[in-house]
Order: C-alpha cells, then sequence, then structure tokens
C-alpha cells in the first residue's frame, strides 16, 4: 500500500479494522458472503443491506469515514465477486460512440491515468424520517448519518468515454450495474457534458480509502459522482452506455426524484407522467446541515454561569458549491448566530503527489466535494433560557436551507432547518434531536404528535391548543 | 446588419426605438451625451443613472427586453466614447501571464470567433425594496424590475485569456472599467477557471440585440457573465489582469456582498474583515421568482363563477442552473399549486447559424442563463377567498425560495416567496405588490408597517394585535 510521509498536512483515513466476518444475521441472506461491522443500524430490516452509523460514531470517525462505517444503500443482493474474477471483470462502454469498447478492470487500472479524490457521498434520502413523521412518503427511515466520506482511487470516467468517442449528438452517459434486481439491474445517468467537465470530478473508483472496495460499496468498481446524491453513484458498475435520452432504467425513473409537494402518493401512482419529466430528477446535492451535539438524550448539568457547551455538526452543498456560513438560532430563527466551519478537503488543494496509487491533483479545482465541519461555543444560560437550537447552511450560490419543510412524494432532500428541543428539569438540560432513524421512535417530532400537535404549522408544533392557531 | 430568415422559431428582440435624444433631466448632469427611454424609473435621483423600467412594460417587452428598457446600474458617469475613438479602444490582458496583450477593439472583433447568445443579467440588488421595508440597507430600494435580458455577441472571454496563457499559480480574472469614481475605476473578479470553462459562457460584448452597445451598457465593450450577478459584469471593459487573488478593488471589496445577518450596519462599519471574507462574496444568482399579473393596483370586478384569472411572472435561477418548477399558494403556504412554465431560450439550443455576425451555438449547454416565464389559471373564486398569492421558484438543484427573508447589509439577493395581497371590497378584488420601487410609497409591506404591524413576524405582519404573538 502506499505511504504518505508523516509531515504531510492532509488527513488521513482511520486505520480499518480489517472486517472479515460474516454476521450471523447475514448467514441466511443472499449476503452470507460480505463480512460487516455490527454497529451499523438497518433500515429495511435485515436484507437488502440498507444502514447508517450512529450519527455520533459517524462524526467521531472524523472528516474521512472509516469503510466500516459508510452508509450503504442497497437494492437487493450484492454480487459476488471472487478475487480471482476481478482482473477480466468487464466494463463496456457502448451506444452513441464512434468506437463502442469493452475494458477489462486491468485495463482501467493499467491504461488509464489514475487519480486519487476525498469526496462525500449522501443518499438521497438523508434526513428522511423527519418527512415520514410529517406524511408517510414512499421511502424509509434514514437519519442523519446518509452520509459518508472516503479517499476514492481510480480514472477519470471522461478519460473513458473519450477513448470511445462519443457522436455529436450523444447527451447522456447511463450506467448499469451487475446487481440483479426485480425490474432489472439498477441503472441511471448523468449528463455527458458534466462528465467530461473536470470540475465535476466525475471517476471510477476501484478502491476507497486506499483498500480495495468492499462488497457493499461496489467491489470491484463503480461511479463516483461528486456533488450529487449517491444513487448516480452506480455500484458493480458493467456498463457506460452513450444516449441522447436520460436513462430509460426502471430504478431511473422510479427513484431519485423530488415530485412537486402537491403529488399525493396516490396521484403519483395513478398518472406516470409525473416520473417522467426529466426536471424533477434529482442530480445536485441540495444545502444541507445537521447538529451531532448536543446528542439525542444527553443532558448537561447547569454549572457555574460562565461555563460553554460547543455544539458541534456537519454541513454539505451540492454540485461543487462551498458552504459558506453555518448560523445557529437559540430563539426560533429570529436571530443566528454565526458558527465557525472547518473544510479539511482544502488540506488536499495544497497536496501534489500520489496516494495509493492515484494522483491527488485538485489544487486547480475550484469545486467543494466534501462535508465540512462546524462549531460554535454557546454559553449555557444561554441554552438554558432557549427551547431549542436550530441549525442552517448556506453555499457559495446564497442556497439556503429553508425553514419549511418540502414534502415530497418520495421523502428525499430533506433539508429544513435542523432543530434540536431543550427541556429543563431540576437543573439539567435535556436535548432531543428531531427524529431516531428507521423504526426506532424518540425524537420531538414524535413527541409532537403524540401529543397532538401539528407538525405542518410552520413552527414545529410548538403551539399548545390553547393558544392561537398558526395559521388563521 | 445581419437577418434572420422569418421561418427560424427563435424569439427576436423588440425593434429599436432609435433613442436619439438626450432627456432635459440628464443635460445638466456628466451623462448629457447619453440619450434615454424615459420610461425609466430613476432609483437614485437624477444622477448617478440607476433604472429599472416598470416591471409590466419590462414583462410585456417579452424575453428579450429592448435595449432601451435594459436595467442600467452605474456608479458614476458614463464614460464618453466617441464613433472614431472606438476601433482603438484598447483591452490589455496583463498579471500572471506569459504574454501580457493589448487588443484593439477592431483586433477582438476580426481575430477572435464571435458568438451571439441570449443572457439574462440580474442586479443584486433586485428586489431590496423589501429588505429597506423591514430594515434600511446599505442600499437602494431596486423592485422587482432589476433584471433584463439580451441577445449579446462578442468573443469568448476565454479565447482572449488563453492567448495571453496565464501561468500556473494564476487563479483569478480581474476586470476594470473605463468609469471614473471617487474609488478609482470600477473593478472586481471572477475565478480564471470559470472563465475558461465553456459552460459558464463568460463572454465579451460590443453588441446588445444586434446594435452596438448603448453608453449606459458599457459602450464599445463590456463583460458578460452569464448567471452571476450584473456587478460581475464590468461595462467600458479596459483590463483584464489575471491574479492569484480576488480582485482588491474598492468596489469589489465593499459592493455585491451577502455578510452575515448577524453583522449589523454599525458592525459592518467598524470591522473591516467581514468585508475581506472571499465566503460572502456574491457571483451566481440565488433561485429567484416574482408575479407580473395581477399588477400592482390591478383591480377584478368578480363576474362569473366560471371566470378565471391567469396570473404570470417570472423566474430565474443562478450559475447556470435551471428553474424547475415555480409554485402558487393561496392559503398562505399550506399548499401549493404548480404553474406552467416556458423557457425561451430552449429555442437557440435548436439554432444552429449566424445571428447579428456571431454563431448561436449552445446546443450542447447543458446550462440555462436566462429567466423563464411561468403562468397560472386560477378561478375568479379561488382568488376571493384568498388574502394573497404567493409565489416560489425551485431550480434544478433543488434550491428552493424560502418563505424567511435573509436580511444583510447590502439588502442583496432577496429571495423569499414573492407575496401580493388581495383585498375585497364591493364585489371588486384589489390586488397589491410588496414594494413599490424607489421611493415610491405604495405595497402591502408599507402599509403593514403604518398599520403598526411587524414585518418580520413570519407572517408577513398578518396578525393583528389581537391574537396571539407569533413568537411565543
Amino acid at each position: 500500500a502506499t505511504r504518505v510521509s508523516q509531515d504531510v498536512d492532509i488527513p488521513l483515513p482511520p486505520s480499518p479494522r480489517g472486517l472479515n466476518e460474516v454476521l450471523s444475521l447475514d448467514k441466511d441472506t443472499p449476503d452470507n458472503h460480505v463480512p460487516r461491522d455490527p454497529r451499523l443500524i438497518r433500515l429495511t430490516g435485515v436484507h437488502p443491506f440498507n444502514v447508517e452509523a450512529p450519527l455520533t460514531d459517524l462524526f467521531n470517525d472524523g472528516f474521512l469515514t472509516s469503510s466500516e462505517l459508510f452508509y450503504v444503500r442497497n437494492h437487493g443482493p450484492v454480487p459476488q465477486v471472487l478475487d480471482y474474477e476481478i482482473p477480466t471483470w468487464e466494463l463496456s462502454i457502448e451506444g452513441l460512440v464512434e468506437h463502442p469498447i469493452v475494458l477489462s478492470f486491468e485495463q482501467i487500472l493499467q491504461q488509464f491515468d489514475q487519480i486519487t479524490a476525498p469526496v462525500t457521498l449522501v443518499c438521497a434520502g438523508n434526513r428522511r424520517k423527519e418527512q415520514n413523521e410529517v406524511r408517510k412518503s414512499k421511502g424509509f427511515s434514514w437519519g442523519a448519518a446518509g452520509v459518508s466520506t472516503s479517499l476514492f482511487t481510480g480514472p477519470m470516467m471522461a478519460d473513458i468515454i473519450r477513448q470511445a468517442k462519443p457522436l455529436r449528438k450523444a447527451r447522456y452517459v447511463c450506467m448499469e450495474g451487475a446487481d440483479k434486481l426485480p425490474n432489472g439491474h439498477y441503472g441511471t445517468s448523468v449528463k455527458l457534458n458534466w462528465v467530461m467537465d473536470p470540475n465535476r470530478g466525475i471517476m471510477l473508483a476501484h478502491k476507497m480509502n486506499g483498500e480495495p472496495l468492499h462488497p457493499d460499496h461496489g467491489r470491484p468498481l463503480r461511479a463516483v459522482i461528486p456533488g450529487q446524491i449517491g444513487g448516480r453513484s452506480v455500484k458493480w458498475l458493467k456498463k457506460l452506455i452513450v444516449t441522447e435520452f436520460p436513462s430509460d432504467n426502471w430504478y431511473h425513473i422510479n427513484d431519485n426524484r423530488v415530485l412537486p409537494t402537491m403529488v399525493t402518493p396516490e396521484l403519483a401512482s395513478k398518472d406516470p407522467t409525473w416520473w417522467h419529466d426529466e426536471r424533477y430528477a434529482i442530480y445536485d446535492l441540495s444545502v444541507n446541515s445537521a447538529a451531532v451535539y448536543p446528542q439525542h438524550n444527553e443532558e448537561l448539568r447547569i454549572t457555574s454561569p460562565a461555563a460553554k457547551y460547543t455544539a458541534r455538526g456537519y454541513a454539505y452543498g451540492g454540485g461543487g458549491r462551498r458552504i459558506t456560513r453555518v448560523e445557529v438560532s437559540l430563539d426560533n430563527g429570529k436571530s443566528w448566530r454565526l458558527a465557525n466551519i472547518e473544510y479539511p478537503e482544502d488540506k488536499y488543494r495544497n497536496f501534489d503527489g500520489q496516494l495509493y496509487g492515484g494522483r491527488v491533483d485538485i489544487y486547480w479545482r475550484e469545486t467543494c466535494f466534501c462535508w465540512c465541519q462546524w462549531s460554535l461555543d454557546i454559553s449555557v444560560l444561554d441554552l438554558e433560557a432557549s427551547d431549542a437550537i436550530l441549525v442552517r447552511a448556506m453555499d457559495e450560490a446564497m442556497n439556503i436551507q429553508p425553514r419549511d419543510m418540502y414534502w415530497s412524494v418520495l421523502g428525499m432532500m430533506n433539508n429544513p432547518w435542523f432543530r434540536i428541543t431543550i427541556t429543563k428539569n431540576n437543573g439539567v438540560l435535556r436535548f432531543e434531536h428531531p427524529t431516531q432513524l428507521s423504526l426506532i421512535s424518540g425524537g420531538w417530532m414524535d413527541r409532537v404528535k403524540k401529543e397532538g400537535g401539528d407538525l405542518t404549522n410552520g413552527y414545529w408544533g410548538r403551539r399548545s391548543s390553547g393558544e392561537a392557531p398558526s395559521e388563521p
């Protein structure tokens, strides 16, 4: 493995734990060949494997997530690829190209420049549980840990596409994976123009954090589409098909969309035209943030009046747009404080060299493809006087997280202000996150609903029935 | 002049009225050489010339704004450039380049490929009057007509920069105009990477709508930076300076920024470090929209129950991002209806040919640099039952206009939901826009303030004093 000298100031991944064991609950599933970390929380029962790490564990892992804790979104069984099969794994480049080609895994490593870049992937369903609390969407309940960062190594997708010579009318690159699903292989597309644009950093990867891809993350080869929703980064990649129109794959049409908010589940089922309007397909991530500290159910004893508490969390933007500010409110949005932000990704901009067999070469890029970490010291007295901590981020294009949830039928891209409630009891402050992930109950949204509050009243259901309705 | 055959389906500009007359009120100013349209409304007294057209006139002008009605933002006197001086007008390319060069206007036309492209320019102050109603900002009061669209003709800025060969450490392109101002020439910068990126469409222009640039719009040569705030598109362009750092021009530092909302005018004056954080500089436009119909003070008599009213307006995104939906609410944001959208810019994607001496060549571009027009039929009964029409747009990156205003010291990038109130009297519905521009009073924000309402209560000051406060 490539070694980096100790004096280089770039964040390196946590040491791999070396997962070897197949967990007992996986042994009776088609994934009985995949070793996994028991800390990962399953969001869709035992199988297929859709997981996020406990939020605090994810955050404490640092800027780079260890591969074991990286969130997973699998639509079905993980394709089993044995070691000896990898060198001859084939990727075909076809469609509207002058020279269709088939490349072996070995050729992909040998014939193309390899790069290594830090990239944050985010599931379009990150924070979906909040949408499901307001109104059940057609999607399972992610918490706020559907986001992970890794150093990916592989060739630029553009170099491979260029070799096949796209024809003039070509406009999309469709991708297809090896996973066998009820509705065919998983597939989707991105714009050819984006693939060819070096600023967008679209690549293939065969390593994450310097190790060969884990089976859950696409072993032996995947697409990595920085700044866009995870659903575009096709795993177990077998085909790149250059086309005139977006993918007609079932998963491209029926997943990863934000339909207009007035489209109910019933309407969406009845009228398929909603699903074929490419304007509603999601590519770029939207601006988002969450607080990790205070943790859900964390308790803080009020001691000296001078005491400070450091709130901390993450934020990310989409399409390469930098997060330019993170703001915190203790008075339900009337006033805001400015948090500090760290951008560990920037350290890679100053590094020019090899890492894990790929060249780190992003000094010229103006795009940001990784999450950042924010923190803010708050006096405990201020926390005591508040009933909630609100967090919002803004990106370099002045896009800001909105107060209002944009509910949609797939429950994706949920990004209203992140809110943690504060309750006081016997000199102790107790904090609650909006939700717990998956079927786990808890969180202030659950509580508000149980108490008969209206989560859609524009004030997080805060008004009691004795007060005036929020919408006269 | 180039002629386009009648059967080409692209929107062409309104016929120029041929402004020849200097208005009497300009005759005693340094701009006594500039003929202007008397319909333009002056926002900063007689001089300098900062104007927008009446919103309805602008909208009715169509997709392409006639040059006479195009909004103007001048910081000082308009440089007078006589006809015979134009061919020898010089543009110098200097700084971190291998080959500094000076090009004459004639060389710029003759030595570089000329393109023609439709571009919407928007002042960062568009809709600022709404911010000033909430709290006085350091900026004058634009209404919602600080936006205009033109066909610009000229060379790509990248071609010119490439000829000078930027050095490796170069990261910015500073621009400087010929206008003489109290703090030096107007100047600003954009990223070199963006200039070189064909998708961003950054160009120089010497024609708008097929005519030589009007003096107010930079005659004889300007920069056109599509998808970004108008303040980056330097007029009367004299210098391109390639640098390692952003521009240190007074106007780059002290203008076109959205400082964090908690930075008061006092704090901003006291502490100059707020102005030097490049993260707060504005480049990409944010997603925005307005309704034009119903007009301010328009009245609608309720006749048959089947009657419909067609609400109409515009929307634009930033950074080339397409507007993917426009939504209208009649119940203060509880529910939304989907408006129809027209994208006249798309017609240019299918046109491959010469126009006004430049090649239209955007079929390969995936970026949208023009406003779009929305419309929605609403039953008059529904209007009667409502107290306000709210409009919001979302772009392809799922950025949505927020309910909440992000107030900042320069009052820029104002983009909360656009709101038109409805009042009923004797079978007549009357509509009010949020503000009138400049010092003209009128609009529901003014009215709410006069009635003692709180515009920052999260409900547009709607609650009367007898109700519970909106923020308990």
